[in-house]
């Protein structure tokens, strides 16, 4: 194990969100709010101890698979440790548990929060809290295409054969490329929506905080009531554009931006995508005009807007529906298991994995009846390696297994069944509310420590898709 | 498609089904009871169609997968829909689709019911709802076996190396030897059981029907309160005793019926088997002491009966488990999808296919920081063929996707989501009661007639294990 250059690592990723919280600084100035010092604080000691680990001076540059995962395990939990101290010094919240909590929920984009009242924040916080999202949505890309030599799953390049082999020297250039262009995309992106909400009445602090909240697919809001508080369609429409267009593999935005329109129509992973969307939003909408008398127009427009913001594992609301009859609510969960498209900032155990699954479930039953078909599992036109197709099953066991595990644990903690379902899917999956009373009206902070604690590991084992924190517990990993 | 030599096995097996209803047509004599027609009646129908069809002369004996797919699909349909006729005949069910759902539960084993006062039918259909659990307790067996060459899936030698290949003239004779000896230790089980109750004070009539219900791991009983209607632990600890048995896999019973107890020592699954049993019913002990305010003595005489009669998939209730706390009723719910080992008569997913998934996942995580490591998923000292390795996957994930659909469906029916999901657990894996409003102390009557539809079906493809009925739906099948 390569320890100099874990440690240089995270000395560099410290230092970085040390720079993140600045934004943060200039807003308590700005607004002249009592949190000042605390930014000046956090800022220093992160920044700091940043500063130091970085002028590590390295013996070797040799980066294998074992030191990829404990760069992305240690350095996501350090990023949260250091990310909590805003909220600690500034008083925002006094528990550990709760600060390390909401710190995770941010950097993971999953937009849990245990914060009661979020319209006392000051703006500092609130820009700090928002800006985790910012930096999780696009730092989960990059660390996904960074890791993906060593891990060999997950991210836009699941299946695909042209991702570059598992030597570092082939790789750094393109992954180093690759992020560039990302993050372009990802400014515009972001950028764009804040434009675009500011010119739908919203005021400018609260289009930023949105907008992060957006494209990260994170789901914290400045309202205490969500986008709900804003009652505009214009607003609603809007982010839920921007939620859904992040949901889908970047790599589409570079076919559209370079005008190849045709390729995302051809994208498999994409138009199931869409197809869960648009079926699910009619049954819900019929559901809800069905049982609970709303007009085909608030159905549909409340209908949309949830589906979207929690198959995208964004989690705004605009409507309570954990009111919502069982069929609306068991889909929205269901949706939650799905998320969005690989290779996007969304969470969930994503649609191309439910795809191969299905695709490698319809092809065992073929050769129940011949068995001497020669039938590969394909998508499209391509051939998902077998490999592959093993990896995503055994995916899809743990991350099952580990999903009833806490459930178990949270309702030997006194939580109630459904809540403890949906709290543990809403944290495994990166979505932000569930039902009963971690709904989207309510918030985490009602739960006992202990499930705040295991329900952070969730929010990480989610975030870095299973296999990165997973692997550090095999006994054998570290001999 | 051989389809005379489906036709004749059809009349073989209905011609079996009229001969099991004449004990019920003593029965009926005997008490001089009003269902004598309806037996006269149903037995004529059911054996003059088994019979003609069995005479239907072959021009060939050939038996295919495909031929063995149809068969045993086409089989447990006939069976039921004959099966329903002194339901319907008696009057004791009104619907079609109401003694259709009794029978499938019958065959299957499952135990769910739809009859809301049992205490006031005649011995004679008692007696028949019993005989259906210990037809299909010992034919699931048989069938298996049977299909096991064409399938290559499933049953006590999913994964055995000494398993016969595809065909035909190779496996009968192994098959016929190899059922014969089951059914003689079924025989075995039912007699000494019905001896034992009726020493612990249980009626001899009641006798024969618990005695069903346990080996067949079924669950029907004479009682509307189920077990719990005699309230004696000497009756409670034989029940638990042979339905623990009779979750083990029977190729063990061959072993310690000569001699060779190491050998069930060393199987794998019935270690875990028993682990998770003995793991179950501590936590939900402590949990009704500390929830519940049992005392220890009462916690562990109801758990352990709950315990087992669940993850057995028999279904007793000697406690209304519907109104323990959410821990212990989530546990329970787990407890259904597991199940009991392969080669036994109980339903899950079956705790073999669970180790597998679990060797498999960890083998994954072990390849990810070793990528040279040659390693095989093993069983102790066997290794699992891939393929085998790949069906089970499979298996996980196409049960799931049918317990989620269908649970969706009944949402949408306006059956509320703890009744709904549990419903679906009790019916796919064949244990009979759930929670809420099909809870112990309640049955499956109030349900919507579609509802008890697709429930039927899931009891038919949780028994045949998913696959000989999936297989049918497989567009390339009928090709």
């Amino acid at each position: 194990m390569n320890r100099k250059l874990i440690a240089k690592t995270m000395g560099l990723l410290l230092s970085s969100e040390a720079a993140a919280m600045i934004p943060s600084l200039f807003l308590a100035f700005y607004y002249n709010e009592p949190d000042t010092r605390a930014f000046i604080i956090s800022i220093a000691v992160t920044g700091l101890l940043g500063l130091v680990l970085s002028l590590i001076s390295l013996d070797s540059q040799h980066v294998g698979y074992k030191e990829g995962f404990v760069i992305a395990t240690l350095g996501w939990l350090l990023l949260t440790a250091f990310g909590s101290l805003p909220y600690i010094l500034s008083g925002s919240l006094n528990s550990f548990v709760d600060a390390f909590f909401e710190t995770m929920s941010g950097l993971t984009t999953t937009g849990s929060s245990v914060i009661q009242d979020v319209e006392i924040l000051t703006h500092g916080i609130l820009f700090w809290r928002s800006m985790t999202h910012w930096l999780g949505g696009m730092g989960i890309i990059v660390l996904t295409l960074a890791l993906i030599p060593s891990l060999n799953i997950a991210g836009m390049s699941m299946y695909k054969a042209e991702v570059p082999g598992p030597t570092k020297s082939k790789v750094l250039p393109r992954v180093a490329r690759t992020s560039r262009q990302l993050y372009k995309i990802y400014v515009i992106l972001t950028v764009a929506e804040i434009i675009l909400l500011t010119f739908a009445g919203m005021p400018l602090f609260d289009s930023f905080i949105h907008s992060f909240g957006s494209v990260a697919t994170g789901g914290f809001s400045s309202k205490n009531a969500s986008v709900g508080a804003y009652d505009s369609v214009g607003i609603e429409i809007i982010i839920t554009f921007f939620t859904l267009i992040c949901g889908i593999n970047f790599s589409l935005h570079f076919h559209v931006l370079h005008g190849n329109i045709k390729k995302c129509l051809r994208d498999r992973e994409f138009i199931v995508y869409l197809t869960v969307i648009v079926l699910s939003i009619l049954l819900i909408s019929v559901n809800l005009i069905n049982i609970e008398d709303y007009s085909p127009g608030e159905a549909l427009r409340s209908g949309s807007f949830q589906v979207v913001t929690i198959i995208t594992t964004t989690g705004f609301a605009t409507d309570d529906f954990n009111l919502w009859p069982d069929m609306s609510r068991i889909l929205l969960v269901v949706l939650m298991f799905i998320g969005g498209c690989a290779g996007s900032t969304s969470g969930g155990i994503k649609v191309i994995r439910f795809l191969i699954l299905f695709k490698s479930g319809a092809r065992h039953l073929l050769r129940l009846s011949h068995p001497n078909a020669v039938t590969p599992v394909r998508l499209g036109k391509e051939v998902i390696p077998r490999e592959v197709v093993d990896g995503v099953q055994n995916f899809f066991f743990l991350t099952l297994g580990i999903y009833v595990v806490v459930t178990i644990f949270l309702t030997a903690l006194g939580i109630d069944l459904i809540s403890a379902m949906s709290a543990v899917a809403a944290t495994l999956f990166n979505v932000g509310p569930g039902l009963g009373i971690v709904g989207p009206v309510t918030n985490f902070s009602s739960l006992p420590e202990a499930a705040k604690a295991v329900l952070s590991v969730c929010m990480l084992i989610g975030r870095l898709e299973l296999y990165t924190v997973l692997v550090l517990l095999h006994p054998k990993f570290w001999r």
